[in-house]
């Protein structure tokens, strides 16, 4: 057994376990508190980051033919001055080429303990890339600590928990031995051999960078393929902190470092088409707009594509015995990382009759106000908002904000302003817009609206509420649905009709953020729906990044 | 659980045992001998062929608009007179529609358990099958019986044995509770549900045509898939038979027989763009030529395809310590089904200065006269010649021989001419035509040549002829290839050639029949090469037809 593979066979073992039985597992820290970590690791992580800032990215890469990089802060609104291998690609390929055949020769077990020290090194730089994925992505720091490290390093490791069990399915070697009418006993000893697919691109996304990328990275990895990340052009640092140490520790374990390659750009001159167009490419794993990700599924003939893309997250409330802690899980979710998570709820669906909270009708308008009070009420502490809510990303959020403000007019209902972060003065903020809408506003909400905006839909009735949230989510995609209501014969008829769009479901929740998918227990994305074509993870996202080739020998 | 499941699940499990321990497994008989089975079962098998002779198909299937059918015996070249469901396949679409839900909602197992009686059931009807499968196909007797019948069966269990493992990865339920900040702990309950794709097309092939339809059936049915299957215009027969008897399976149990359905069709008016053209139609299954194969893998955006087309199946023998015992297994396999078995070898690479035998060096004329002698020894009685060929399935087979016996003018080893079979005076038969070529005749050699026509290549060494093979398996795709060395060093060598062109490769194969390919131990096609696009069977193939659709409730 490889000794890499040995040291973190428990905490692989343990994330086959949680797979199975869907309980809560991580195997990383999530708070970023220093009465756990104490001060040392945190400000030597903050000290990291603060080194980096406008130096070039030491990343020893083939095929670097200049530097670009154009990050900004979305806390500071300042290039970050960070600069980073500008590649040619088809030169770059030339060396990957080199670097596949011991890395496809290597056994299964080899190659993923050499995935499993990889993420076990990324923990141990969450710090760093907190503060990375926060002036980057926009996020708040404790969401960046935790949704950008523990929850996607651990989705990273169930890809492993996967890919193991997709390939310990294949065995080794079997001996078959038959009789064919009068020639005696055949007896053949076969050898079957796991042979990757060629090398896997993957693209990440802007708000969070290695939700996608750690799972992406490992499956293809693990079963073989050299991985190629590319960044967003805003989100490079938390992507290349992975791509480095990757890369050392493939070459520590003795092998090509070019197994794990970085290719960034920048906005006015992308380098996804110079990947698509290599011929090696055989794996994509896309996260981003639901534009591009459809193109990539339709004109990527001959090469695997996987993609998570957006939808319009629904909320359907007919009815709930506590209205303030519902109202309250929404508004969450409305606030959460500023409604930039693939997660966020974005139409609430309401009846016009309004909804039953115990034996009382409470009115569209009452329900409304419930919700954006809850909203106003977890924005009260400006240390609690910032930390929920984020900055955002990029100017086009706040321009979305700005267009729905004018195109709503009157029809807002809780108006989206600017936010103080306590440090940073310029930060790119804006709390919650809530919009009253209608069926004749389908325009509005038939899309992703991406950011912190999101719309009250007065329904005419719980039917008509379910039948339009599960409607939008078949023809235009969810990753999240939420049902709340006390009749068991409406959340059943609800789930049946979420299913039949292809959307997984949640009933009831509050207590918690609704936001929260959990890797190990949560199916990620059902690709029946547009918002995505893939599961991150089941079988399925693995199984195939691989095949299958056979010796056999007969016994002399 | 399922009756019919709990039926078969003994059967089930040694089918999941033998893709553990890829040893030799079979459910079925492959002997068709009146000792095993009796005399009246072949007769009543035979009878019920010839009852079906000139006559309409009994198939209630709805959209029925007219009749059709051009079948005609390769053994006595007349038509076989039946008529089978012409059919509106749009209308066709709108009955699968309302089978759908049922189905999706059952059970894995209560599907599982229907698949497995489907399969019993044409188990039932080997004889029948056999037949059928000679007078369209026009395989002998034996292989009608045996290929077409156990081990085609063997390979739909295969199938079902992979769906069973990759659904039972998906857990139905599952508990999930952790604590957020001091908001208590969220208590969770989960549930599962496999969901599937749409519907399933299986395109069948000619000459084997329930050889991947079987597995395509399984893999798509279990999973929650309806199925319609497209045979061949000059081979419905055998797959009539079997969706009728899933029909009537279906019904029994309950479900909606439009589960599966028969869509056939003639050479004038093909049927397959019409089911292409249904956007429920998510899977295709694929076995034909590599030009239409080819096709269909890059101009079907948003399905699942699966292919298994052909190549230009190899052999390098470089030495040999028994050159009869070798020659002989070329030579079967040059005779076998008239080498229109996706197994088949075409070009036998022999090195210029010969081939190594003990401690002799044996000359390319000698290697050459040694398989030609060996293909006449196979063919020196006439019913055993007559079971080992069978017949040519359609005239462009014997026009393929012509035209090469053409071409090759004075390079012919070994001529092709008709042979007997008794009982059938028209049979359209031809034997092994063997030429000599050497890589001046690329052209030749490096495509599927379909039908009795190999090729003896002179390479100029041993090397050049690994190169030249593993080149062409590359280029132009393989399903089988076979080296003969008792050169450990060279084996080895060749074994990584192979596998680098993304083939599978049997080494030293004498006493058996090398075409054979085991359901449960062989993988079968490797996805790797321009032969196919998938294994027909591992997880693979089954893993990506369903999806996972969730609902998280939380506990009140």
């Amino acid at each position: 057994m490889s000794t890499l593979f040995a040291n973190h066979a428990e905490k692989l073992q343990a994330a086959v376990n949680a797979c199975k039985t869907r309980e809560s597992y991580s195997g990383w820290p999530e708070n970023p508190s220093s009465k756990l970590h104490g001060d040392e690791l945190p400000a030597a992580g903050k000290a990291r980051f603060d080194a980096q800032l406008g130096k070039p990215f030491e990343l020893e890469q083939p095929a670097e033919i200049g530097r670009l990089g154009e990050e900004r802060s979305p806390y500071t609104r300042e290039l970050l001055g960070i600069s980073y291998p500008k590649v040619d690609v088809p030169q770059l390929f030339q060396a990957i080429e080199q670097a596949k055949p011991a890395w496809a020769s290597a056994e299964p077990e080899t190659r993923l303990g050499i995935c499993l020290e990889i993420l076990e090194r990324c923990g141990d730089q969450l710090f760093e890339n907190a503060h990375a994925t926060m002036h980057t992505s926009g996020q708040s720091y404790v969401m960046a600590f935790a949704g950008s490290g523990a929850n996607a390093l651990d989705r990273g490791l169930e890809a492993l928990a996967y890919a193991h069990k997709a390939m310990e399915d294949v065995p080794a070697s079997g001996r078959w031995q038959r009789q064919f009418g009068r020639d005696g006993v055949a007896d053949l000893h076969k050898q079957y051999r796991i042979m990757p697919r060629g090398v896997g691109v993957v693209i990440c996304c802007a708000t969070f960078p290695l939700w996608n990328a750690y799972p992406a990275l490992c499956a293809s990895l693990a079963t073989g393929n050299p991985v190629v990340l590319k960044p967003h052009p805003n989100a490079v640092l938390p992507v290349a902190l992975v791509v480095r140490t990757a890369r050392e520790v493939l070459a520590k374990a003795g092998f090509d470092p070019n197994l794990v390659c970085l290719v960034a750009d920048e906005r006015d001159a992308p380098a996804t088409q110079a990947l698509l167009d290599e011929d090696a490419t055989s794996i994509v794993d896309f996260t981003g707009s639901p534009r591009f990700g459809g193109w990539l599924e339709n004109n990527c003939p001959g090469k695997l594509v996987y993609t998570e893309t957006a939808g319009c997250n629904s909320v359907v409330l007919e009815s709930s015995n506590d209205l303030d802690a519902t109202a309250r899980a929404i508004a969450q979710s409305l606030c959460q990382a500023s409604a930039q998570m693939c997660t966020s709820v974005q139409n609430v669906h309401i009846p016009a009759d309004g909804v039953r909270v115990g034996d009382k009708r409470v009115s569209y308008q009452e329900v409304s106000q419930a919700i954006c009070a809850a909203v106003d009420d977890w924005l009260t502490e400006e240390r609690r908002a910032a930390t929920l809510c984020g900055t955002l990303f990029d100017d086009a959020v706040q321009e979305t904000v700005d267009r729905y403000r004018e195109l709503a007019g009157d029809r807002i209902l809780r108006d989206s302003a600017p936010f103080a972060i306590e440090g940073f003065p310029s930060a790119r903020t804006a709390t919650p817009l809530v919009i009253a809408a209608t069926e004749a506003d389908r325009d509005w909400y038939r899309q992703e609206v991406f950011g912190p905006v999101s719309f009250l839909i007065r329904n005419d009735d719980a039917q008509h509420c379910l039948a339009d949230a599960t409607g939008n989510a078949r023809d235009c995609g969810a990753i999240t649905s939420h049902v709340y209501s006390t009749d068991e014969a409406f959340l059943e008829k609800a789930v049946d009709a979420y299913h039949g769009a292809g959307a997984s479901v949640a009933c009831n929740l509050t207590g918690m953020p609704i936001n929260f998918a959990a890797a190990y227990s949560d199916y990620h994305v059902t690709g029946l729906n547009p918002a995505g074509n893939a599961c991150l993870t089941d079988l399925a996202f693995v199984a195939n990044r691989f095949r299958i080739v056979q010796t056999k020998y007969m016994a002399p």
